[in-house]
């Protein structure tokens, strides 16, 4: 089985609507220091998978076709083995 | 000045309709070997400061205040120093 950790940020010169907002937010709120505020997506994705090279190829299907919007979105991924305890 | 990655997941025992979603809409897609997915929030933050213990503390009071919904979330940071180039 492998356990990946998949993040998805919006390009570095595509508007960020979501992070302008919060940036909005923190300095009301006396964060002054805040020069900057990108938002992003963060996924655990557990993979009932043995093969690596076929649960990286699936997950790169998964991040294309339906997790990151790669118009306007990156997405990279990190996958790590973990062996299932018990019987 | 320091660059932050702030990650907000779900805490464990707390459903994630967002994750069940994703996962339901990846089995559609052919993709069965999916076992669990939870989705949570990535943040990069610019903060403009010179002292680390400072910056730490300042972006525990933003992830307390309004980052993270510490009643259902969990959050933690990473902070990476950054010399500013030019002149």
């Amino acid at each position: 089985m492998f356990k990946a950790t998949v993040y998805v940020t919006i390009k570095e010169n595509v508007l960020d609507p979501q992070g302008t907002a919060v940036q909005g937010a923190l300095h009301t709120m006396g964060f002054d220091d805040v020069e900057r505020v990108r938002i992003g997506k963060y996924m655990e994705i557990d993979l009932n998978t043995a093969d690596r090279a076929e649960a990286e190829s699936r997950l790169k299907a998964m991040c294309e076709k339906l997790l990151a919007n790669t118009v306007v979105e990156d997405y990279r991924f990190e996958l790590t083995e973990h062996v299932k305890e018990g019987v």
